[in-house]
């Protein structure tokens, strides 16, 4: 299978704006980027008329099945949404809603030029079919908890659950399906089970997604059980001995950054759900400055209430510059990195992220001639501030456009939306 | 001319949702909203199918013409940002160009549901011609500054620019366009001008325009110069005698906010904008608690980079919980107030901003079952977190459609990205 784009300008480090190339892509790879017309014989070519095509965006932290809850139970403190409104919904989950939320989710996704997402939950058998499915990667884990101090792991069914996942499913489709595991959180874990499940993840080669410090009270409990914060509790238990994404890590130390940096933590940074929940704002800038692998996640639908990388950047992308009250802090330029190949390397997948000639195509093509991308003097300033999601025009994963024109290729949207109204219709019955 | 919407549920304070209700328009009107068929005679009926019809927004804060800059000198400190970007880059700008600039905000504005704007700037004649040209709504003010202390305020060509606009253009098609002052700053004027502006404005009964203590520079050096803040510098000298719009109003004391609040003053928020200059964030709730009329703008494209007033009302959503750390701070039910009749208030058109009957019949309607709005538990959550621009399926000003279905019906598109790229390619030579 080939595909040439031609006539596009690329978004990517090393080649200059405003030259016109074609990009091939042979089975799952960039075979060829040229600024000659390479063959064409026995290719679908994609006229992209000047438009810009880039790396796809990785979203990093994600709870896909959570669309099921937009716009349910908003504006409420924290512990009163948790407890009243999102726990006892999702004590009704079952294979069948979390299957059809979760291909959902990827709908949304895909439109929004996201080829890759990270995913803690539960039923992940569930979303591990619909992402075969649909043709996006995942990086997807069940996300475990413990609570008695001398929980016996080995008898563990949630851990049993994951083992079965990892085996199932991980590598599936040339490795486009991952499983992780991961431990929900420091204050949902007891040591005992953290450093079991770390041994484990570190001694499978695989990898971990946690959520670290995400609320101040969450770091201030930590100290006053553990005498430490949540990211050296997870450090000297060996979690970050697996390559690990920890997702939010808004109340940090500059030790933890350290950390962070030294044990090589992939960062989450989901800006939009931790201004949402009222949790803060994360010292972006520093962890840049540290060298954290800093990538991007939406969190759950229900704390956003969208699944869009572009709009997380763009958060970004201003949110620091306020903050700090320095708009030199971040800079346009920097952005794109943190949405593309930052969730890459995240998610281990080191041939993705960028376009260069041996990776993985995972592209989108973005229209720079909409209104308000005019006029356009820089691309880095149109993706990062200027640009709208409903601007990506397709969405390619491994090779497979998956998203044309307000299309999908693989994905059944009638039927998707007739399945999703009978799931939400009797979901609170 | 009588417009009817059928098959629409509205996001309208008194007005319960899930009811499917008809809206008659008449001329510029809003006539009647039924459960019943009203008499369709001699109508044109806009099936709204299930869609959200709603008051259209407005844009409390803007410069039209700096479309012209967008992506043009990013991420700069504000002052280099100034001095080596946009003064230079004003200097070079025409009666034409900002015609052309100004259209083409427009014609942004409109796909975003937006139906009236504010505007500070220069050749304000240039973007009324615009404003009549494409049905769109406008308070359009040159924007008045002085530096002499002894300047002769009756000989100054800007403040006779200002009445001639008013001569020219107050009030005109039926009040569609209306000319206000402005005073542009307190750094860029001397209290003998501004005493004597802000009397002139408030004896010809019209409206001011001003920006009010955007940066903590700002404010520290008014409180250097004069011994009070620029809230009660302007007030002192008179100037919120006559009805007054603040944009920006980030570094205010309680005291100003009394002040604000005791002279009806409506203050534009504009969070993307303070984001991006690093100027900081506004005090929302301390605001809306006071009792202060806010309403929203976006600023001028050069510091945003989008006219989307409903991306302004998503943000000051999501960023005033997380600055101040509590999600019930503002709530989804508060915030379209904010982009639709406190900016008809701030702009002095009474009759403007809501659906019921005698209204002016600003509306838009909103497209519910995109794939990025699917559940939708309650419509106001739906426009507060997850709706986005490309939702805006119709925007209807004074009774006429001006945009429907990616379409303009008064603007000739091709004509105005062709003058528009001749404007841009040659602007900078």
């Amino acid at each position: 299978m080939k595909t040439i784009f031609k006539n596009v300008t690329l978004l990517q480090s090393g080649f200059p704006q405003g030259v016109s190339y074609y990009v091939t892509v042979t089975d799952r790879h960039i075979t060829k980027i040229s600024t000659e017309c390479p063959d064409t014989q026995g290719a679908s070519v994609v006229d992209g008329q000047g438009n810009i095509l880039m790396p796809a965006f990785y979203n990093a932290h994600c709870h896909a099945a959570m669309t099921l809850f937009r716009g349910y139970g908003e504006d409420l403190p924290l512990q009163r949404w948790l407890e009243e409104r999102i726990f006892p919904a999702e004590d009704r989950l079952t294979y069948q809603s979390v299957y059809t939320a979760s291909k959902l989710a990827i709908a949304e996704m895909l439109r929004g030029g996201v080829v890759s997402f990270s995913d803690m939950y539960m039923f992940e058998d569930a979303v591990a079919e619909a992402v075969l499915e649909t043709g996006i990667k995942a990086n997807l884990s069940r996300s475990l908890v413990s609570f008695d101090p001398n929980v016996d792991v080995a008898s563990d069914s949630r851990f049993a659950e994951a083992r079965e996942l990892v085996k199932k499913y991980h590598n599936a489709d040339d490795g486009r399906l991952k499983i992780d595991f991961s431990l929900h959180a420091e204050y949902t874990n007891v040591p005992k089970y953290v450093a079991k499940i770390a041994e484990y993840t570190a001694s499978q080669g695989l990898r971990m997604q946690i959520h670290l410090s995400e609320t101040e009270k969450e770091h201030t409990e930590c100290m006053q059980r553990h005498q430490k914060t949540p990211a050296a509790f997870f450090c000297n238990l060996g979690v970050f001995d697996a390559p690990t994404t920890a997702a939010h890590c808004v109340w940090v130390s500059d030790e933890d950054i350290e950390i962070l940096a030294q044990k090589k933590v992939s960062v989450a940074h989901n800006p939009v759900s931790n201004l949402k929940l009222g949790s803060g704002v994360m010292p972006l800038s520093k962890m840049l400055k540290a060298g954290v692998n800093v990538c991007l996640g939406t969190d759950g639908v229900a704390s956003n209430n969208r699944l869009d990388v572009l709009r997380e950047m763009q958060t970004a992308a201003i949110l620091h510059k306020g903050v700090m009250r320095d708009p030199a802090c971040t800079t346009a330029t920097q952005m794109p990195a943190l949405a593309t190949v930052n969730g890459a390397i995240a998610q281990g997948r080191e041939d993705c992220g960028e376009i260069r000639e041996g990776a993985r195509a995972d592209l989108i093509l973005i229209d720079r001639y909409s209104i308000h991308n005019m006029p356009s003097y820089d691309d880095y300033a149109l993706l990062s501030y200027s640009a709208e999601r409903s601007d990506v025009r397709l969405t390619m994963a491994d090779g497979r456009i998956l998203y044309q024109n307000g299309a999908y290729t693989l994905i059944d949207e009638e039927r998707l939306r007739y399945e999703a109204r009978e799931v939400f219709a009797h979901y609170f019955d």
